[in-house]
């Protein structure tokens, strides 16, 4: 049996990550992990002419990058599994249509990096395929004009607000008997605490992170300090908090190995409010600043815990609240054997 | 290896179809397949106050219904798998909420049963999972709501329209060694041969569905006689005759063992057109009719195809033609061992 507990999938085989990349707009690039991305764009509609394009552009070319970093074409690619946040996931759908590679599209909001991580790994831990490309993007621009209000309006955002990431982060996997691993994947389950707020979506998502933990830490037997680093994305500032506190009240503390990537993207004086949000946001850090510590030894393992807010504005409008979902994965260091 | 060919996944351990279930609205009831249908609504809003919560609605009571058939209760489904036409697909996260079930969201357009079979096989042959849900659903006031035109319009359909289903189709897999199983899914890749007329969907996809079934006979060095059955799912009239002769030009003769859900769905007096289409067409058919056909014997062998078209309002609206995929899942009746 590769399932251990409720809901966690054991990868005996520890599929491996063997390419990587990720792409950040300038405002990201100026923020704290610029030194770590692979490439900051100058021009955030990449040439094309809407956010759309432009946002699926960049997944493209960051499902690409992370093809040449392990060194293979996308003809050896048996599957890609992405995500993004447009309606009916265009811009993985048309990025797909351009790498012409067997695709596989999920929908996670958020927690879409750890999704197809999750269905990924699993793919190629059973040896259905060789090589499989996980992916997802945010672009700060498509997103707002979807979910929130047109641009030019220039509207006043609230305290609780994040800022959705332009970003791609990409992870090829495969077969090895070194370099990072990916060794359990626990699936969450939507949880929905009531929250109707949508400018504040850390507070939404921090329960379905705190149950997602939790299981994980139970199906494992195991505690927080297992773990070098717990890596939430993007609970932000006071999402993060709220998940503090919710593991305290089960007893577990989560100390100084527990960062949020939302929290941790953006400079304060970057007026971002509570932090970074989008698919982008975790999915870049992840393929970059956290690999990059699992490579050269600082971090030994790492479980990383994407959260999603499964909403959509006519769910909002038709007076539902915001259920929220978080997939874990756990990653271990260049070491592993 | 549990992979054959370019984009074939095997499944050897067989995962067994341990419950199913169908619900439909009274159009479908009334069309050629009315006597399959675990259930026909009188009502098509279930008494919700939008067809956005109605369509959530019938979804979750399909899945129920499938859980119910399998003897089981939520609680020994490991994970649901599920995606469906709304944006950031709601009515399946909303489902997920209800149903309390580790959820994959899945987004493949009216590819999506097929996408979600694939997947939860994947997870029950690699014994990831005892039990896997697998649904999709669509409606076709929602659908027409956001895709199309307001329903008060009353506005006239071109010729080569289809009407989308008012549906759900729901199959649990688990482990055994009798029952209708899957033992193969070829994953597709994005197709777009520039079509661009959004009131021929069945025309934008059957080179998608060509791509496809192509894909599988190679992966399996088959031809198509090897199946009793061939069922795309939803091509229409129109879409079935172009992947005909799609087929024909590449010296594959599809037979009278070819058919479509689409097609198939609804009487030639009931004004639809070029057919049936939507993620619920070919769920629920699969989901009643073929199964009901696995089990008793008359067939023995379907590849269920599933094609999606993967446009967005917007994305028309930006110029793009529509890309389209379709999965493949192979099906063996019931004395498979």
């Amino acid at each position: 049996m590769n399932k251990i507990g409720n809901a966690t999938m054991v990868f005996e085989n520890a599929p491996r990550v063997i390419g990587n990349y990720s792409i950040v707009g300038d405002k990201e690039g100026a923020g704290n992990f610029g030194q770590y991305f692979d490439e900051i764009l100058d021009d955030d509609t990449l040439g094309e002419r809407t956010y759309e394009k432009a946002e699926c552009k960049l997944l493209e070319q960051c499902v690409r990058g992370a093809i040449d970093n392990a060194k293979l074409s996308p003809l050896d690619i048996d599957c890609v599994v992405c995500g993004d946040l447009m309606n009916q996931i265009t811009s993985s759908s048309f990025a797909a249509r351009s790498l012409n590679i067997p695709y596989i599209g999920v929908f996670g909001a958020c927690s879409t990096m750890a999704e197809s991580l999750a269905v990924g790994a699993s793919l190629v831990n059973a040896h259905y395929a060789n090589y499989v490309a996980c992916a997802t993007v945010s672009h700060f621009s498509s997103a707002e004009k979807q979910f929130r209000y047109p641009l030019e309006l220039g509207t006043q955002r609230p305290p609780t607000s994040q800022w959705t990431t332009t970003g791609s982060g990409a992870t090829v996997l495969g077969h090895g008997d070194k370099g990072v691993a990916i060794t359990h994947a626990t699936i969450g389950k939507v949880v929905d605490w009531n929250v109707t707020d949508v400018n504040n979506m850390g507070g939404a998502m921090a329960p379905a992170a705190f149950d997602t933990i939790y299981q994980h830490l139970q199906d494992l037997s195991i505690g927080p300090d297992y773990y070098d680093l717990i890596l939430t994305g993007d609970l932000g500032k006071l999402g993060s908090e709220v998940l503090i506190d919710l593991m305290e009240n089960k007893g577990i503390h989560l100390s100084s190995n527990y960062s949020d990537c939302g929290q941790m993207m953006f400079k304060n004086n970057q007026k971002t409010f509570m932090g970074a949000s989008g698919c982008g946001c975790c999915a870049s850090v992840l393929n970059s600043y956290v690999l990059q510590r699992l490579r050269n030894k600082s971090l030994k393992n790492v479980l990383f815990v994407a959260t999603g807010a499964l909403l959509s504005p006519l769910t909002c409008q038709q007076g539902e609240s915001i259920p929220c979902i978080a997939h874990a994965v756990s990653l271990k260091g260049e070491d592993y054997v």
